[in-house]
């Protein structure tokens, strides 16, 4: 296929124009058509006109009360010393039509019925304990306007003005067609190289979420025949979208973009959004396609800027009110953005102080995470080369604000065991949000206030003791507490079975050695051990490779390019590897003094020290919780 | 049946603590049970357990791109004037497993492929253009915690580590018996003394939109031996919640209490809170049964408050984070509250100038379309006698602040067409939102600054002029445009056929009337032409009969109270009524200088002069567009 560069890549702006024109020129841009769907099933449906009052109601005037309908008039001059007997009084039970000529209900506690009649002793009020005509609505009064989605309040004004049945927009109907010959359905365990096809289910619900109705088909394989049948035969179900969700390689995309053209036209091919690039647009026929891009980030994204809004579009929603909530957040750190692209960044938000923080996660287009740990996606705009640390962007929130002021923030080194902690601290309607920069990088976080708390394990090589010396050298001029999480078991971790037979750390000067990286607590820990044995870290062939993470030094061993590496004992047990414990190390949370009686906090600092708790950590291999929830003086 | 005094309008917490102490005893306070559901349809429902990765995504290390497979390390000496030839390189597309002993990719466009291998010239970092196992989750992770609604990215990092099939909370099942002899269903016509049943709607779909799953039974006529059937039946199904709809008749609601009590235990005859008052819970068997009383804002109300909360629990979720979100809000009015009630008011919020308004709606627990109009529910807790205006009170949102801050805010004289105004505006992305306090009070809103406009209708006696001698006089230290709506024809309503055969002011003195209370502009024009045409007011029988709004004046003629009535057409095309001219009124929207750049009120202005919306006003009967949109000077 000839590659039309002019298509190649253009702003997002101009991707949403080109299809905005080619829905237009075939009537396409206007809301779907109606149906007539019974109230019963109608919550969350969107109107497709608007609805005005078919009859009043009440559509007659109503006793409020069980009691005596009269005439207000004839009560006028009823006194205490000056009863008045009526003759035209009439029962009545709440619900009835008022008799023709009265206009107001007497209680039957306000009255006496005597053989002359109902004796009152009091005036009455026109209209007292009366539901009049039209209270509720009346006749030809708007009840509902157009584009409304639907709750259940409005199921009852709509029936009690005279529908059972409303008119809304039908559902969208939309066909995903998931290709990638190296894709199997989420039923079927993946071999290596062989990737579990989930984008279908994502689109499929986005769709669903909006208002459409999705059709997945089965895992169409890189084959340009195959993909050409599957394209004609949805085509002539006429959807209202096909979406064509690419599989990892770039040839697909290729001949995914050439086949939409065959019965139609190329409008997009890649737009300058990140993630997201090689997105295609196209209508085939006087069908819409959309080829949405592989990685997963990227497809969801596509699902939300493009595909969304279209089918919300094809609902009749006004887009003012139905967008996004938005909000403005400070950046906690430095992001560089490609000049030419609107760039889409996760970030976890978290209230501290007064300061709404915005901080990043994984920017990989793979990490489908980022997305379920998100709050908010910030929107670094084209023309941009970034934001700093400190800036203000604006973010467009997955969850209410107030949520977001429900939770707590740590920021420091990662332990696995924060997700346990996690749980119980949601049971009692709080969040722990937090964003892994190693112990250091929690001190700085404490320092630039930017966490409710920081999780640390730093040993310090002169004293042997955990994180006091460098809280009082880092932040003496901030009063904070220091609360024990755990003590931990590090260890060397090595391949299953041991084969290298490591069981000190004098063996790691025979084998391939893979490290962390500087200012991590766990290469301060080998350093403090190799310095006590006497042993010169330039013996150790891999001393100088460094690795990020816990998992990373795992996965080093894992697939065999280093025999042994320094971890905590659950990254091992994560991959599968074997373990030799080389000691213990305290893991603490240092929290600032200003944020002791933030509720969450509060919480937190219960949940640690209840035996609930404690009992569910210790059960974790390489947990020892005996100093657990301890306040540790900071001298 | 025996009445229990005890049980009797007990207040709100004290109503929930009895519910959940009974549910304790049956061992009904916990979660329901849990099922396995396809990742396919669980978007919306509730994770019954905390999910971890089965396994790592990606679940071996994987090329990102498409490229050579390469040891870094071979590579760390290649320079522009020494390229390194690389023997162990290996062809791989994106995706692909990275062969053993490789750890980076180098994209085809930085090699030369020659026959002795593959030539570079730059070095490449360990983990270039690799997706390393477990980027994006770690097997043993933690996914999603339990008690998590799911949402499509959920799906798609479940299925991206080993999960086809997700734990959930089963649905709640609510069985639904509505009661009443008076009810007939939506599809039948009611007659006089009939009610349309729609709470069982409200309810159901209140019960679904918490995650529950509603059943609706027929409905049951006020028969105390047929109820104890259908209540048995139902009991027979054991659902988790049944809920007995009463009629209008407190009779009804008597037996209700004594079947429940027949086989269980009666809880709670009534509960302490406005509007709701008649609300019964007990246990049935083991069933938690709750009686819902009739008026509508009563039965949804007490969804809201204690079913919703109720299928919440049971599915599991915390109460801190999926409460409803509040905020704070200034009353615009004095409203009483009785002392000994938690008072829930519906009120429209609006965001003028700096302050969110709570504008209270109409408090009758029939009238469900106070709930649809409503922004928020203002709780006025027991012990408090009501709040003044100006008064700060805590509201529970119905729609984010975010929508209420693209509203415009009219107060005034009211006019069935700022409904048709109201699409228009919608259409733009804004919403109107109104509340009607007459042409007067409109003048008082705006002099508190407690609307974005008022709109009004009044006629000067002096000089026939309208609204500007008024501004002149009562807003002259305000700066503000005055922009018409429409002239709209006023005339006397009169019944069908016009049987009394009245044709101008001077039959007035010939038969009933019905009037307008003082100050309403429709007032203010009768004893205008009153006065132009020499009748004493005390000539006419029934001048002192006040109603307050064009509707109770056609009600009252519609039901023979009244002969005739002034009022505008449209009143009289709602009932169905005739209409003698009299003449044509300006009425006038008027904008105080500082909001008349709010882009709402910008969106108005547009729409007033837009020849669509004229045309559209000029189609309805009594409605003249040739001054609509045009700015009257206020000399």
């Amino acid at each position: 296929m000839k590659r039309n560069i002019y298509l190649e890549d253009i702003p997002l702006h101009e991707a949403q124009a080109r299809l905005t024109e080619a829905l237009k020129k075939y009537n396409k841009d206007q809301p779907v058509s109606s149906e007539l769907i019974n109230l019963r099933y109608a919550v969350g449906r969107i109107t497709a006109e608007a609805h005005w009052a078919k009859r009043s109601s009440p559509h007659y005037h109503a006793a409020a009360m069980d009691g005596y309908a009269v005439q207000a008039q004839d009560t006028l001059y009823a006194t205490e010393t000056q009863p008045v007997t009526l003759q035209n009084a009439y029962p009545v039970n709440t619900g009835d039509p008022l008799p023709d000529n009265t206009n107001a209900v007497i209680m039957i506690e306000n009255l006496q019925l005597t053989e002359e009649g109902i004796v009152i002793t009091d005036p009455v009020a026109p209209w007292q304990h009366v539901r009049m005509m039209g209270e509720d609505m009346i006749a030809t009064e708007l009840v509902l306007p157009a584009g409304h989605k639907l709750r259940p309040v409005d199921l009852g004004a709509l029936a009690g003005c005279g529908y059972h049945q409303v008119s809304v927009y039908r559902k969208p109907r939309v066909i995903i067609i998931p290709t990638g010959s190296e894709l199997v359905p989420a039923n079927i365990e993946p071999k290596p190289g062989q990737i579990t096809e989930y984008n279908s289910l994502v689109l499929a619900a986005q769709v669903e979420e909006s208002g459409g109705e999705a059709t997945i088909l089965p895992i169409t394989p890189d084959d340009p025949e195959k993909l050409r049948q599957v394209l004609f035969d949805a085509l002539d179900q006429t959807p209202d979208l096909i979406l064509i969700l690419s599989g990892s390689s770039a040839g697909s995309r290729d001949y995914t973009a050439g086949i939409i053209q065959e019965n139609g036209e190329l409008l997009v091919h890649g737009v300058a959004v990140r993630p997201g690039h090689p997105v295609i647009i196209g209508m085939s026929r006087t069908i819409p396609v959309i080829g949405v891009p592989g990685y997963p980030v990227s497809a969801a994204l596509t699902g939300e800027i493009i595909i969304q809004p279209l089918i919300t579009q094809w609902l009749g929603m006004n887009a003012g009110i139905h967008t996004r909530l938005t909000a403005k957040a400070t950046m906690t750190r430095k992001l560089l953005s490609p000049i030419g692209d609107d760039d889409f960044v996760r970030v976890t938000l978290a209230k501290v102080g007064e300061h709404l923080l915005a901080a990043p996660l994984n920017r990989g287009a793979g990490v489908i995470t980022s997305l379920v740990r998100a709050d908010a996606l910030a929107h670094i705009p084209r023309f941009s080369e970034g934001v700093n640390a400190g800036d203000e962007v604006d973010v467009i929130l997955y969850r209410p604000l107030q949520e977001i002021t429900q939770s707590v923030f740590i920021m420091g080194s990662h332990d696995p065991m924060l997700d346990l902690l996690g749980q119980f601290i949601n049971q009692q309607g709080f969040r722990l949000t937090s964003a892994n920069v190693g112990s250091l990088g929690g001190i700085v976080a404490i320092r630039r206030r930017e966490a409710h708390l920081a999780g640390m394990h730093l040993l310090d090589e002169e004293t042997g003791e955990y994180n006091l010396p460098y809280l009082k050298k880092q932040l003496n001029h901030i009063p904070l507490k220091v609360v024990t999480f755990s003590h931990r078991e590090q260890g060397f971790i090595v391949a299953r079975g041991n084969p290298k037979n490591i069981t000190n750390i004098n063996d790691l000067t025979r084998v391939r050695y893979v490290n962390r990286q500087r200012g991590a607590g766990t290469r301060l820990l080998l350093d403090y051990e190799l310095k006590r044995h006497g042993i010169d870290p330039l013996s150790i062939q891999g001393y100088e490779q460094e690795e990020y993470t816990h998992l990373a030094v795992a996965a080093a061993i894992a697939t065999g390019i280093a025999d042994c590496g320094l971890g905590v004992r659950s990254a091992a047990i994560a991959l599968n590897l074997d373990f030799v414990p080389v000691g213990w190390e305290r893991y603490d949370f240092v929290i600032p003094e200003e944020h002791i009686t933030h509720p969450g906090i509060q919480i937190l600092l219960d949940i640690l020290n209840s035996e609930t708790f404690k009992a569910a950590l210790s059960m974790q291999p390489g947990y020892d919780t005996h100093q657990t929830g301890q306040i540790i003086e900071v001298v």
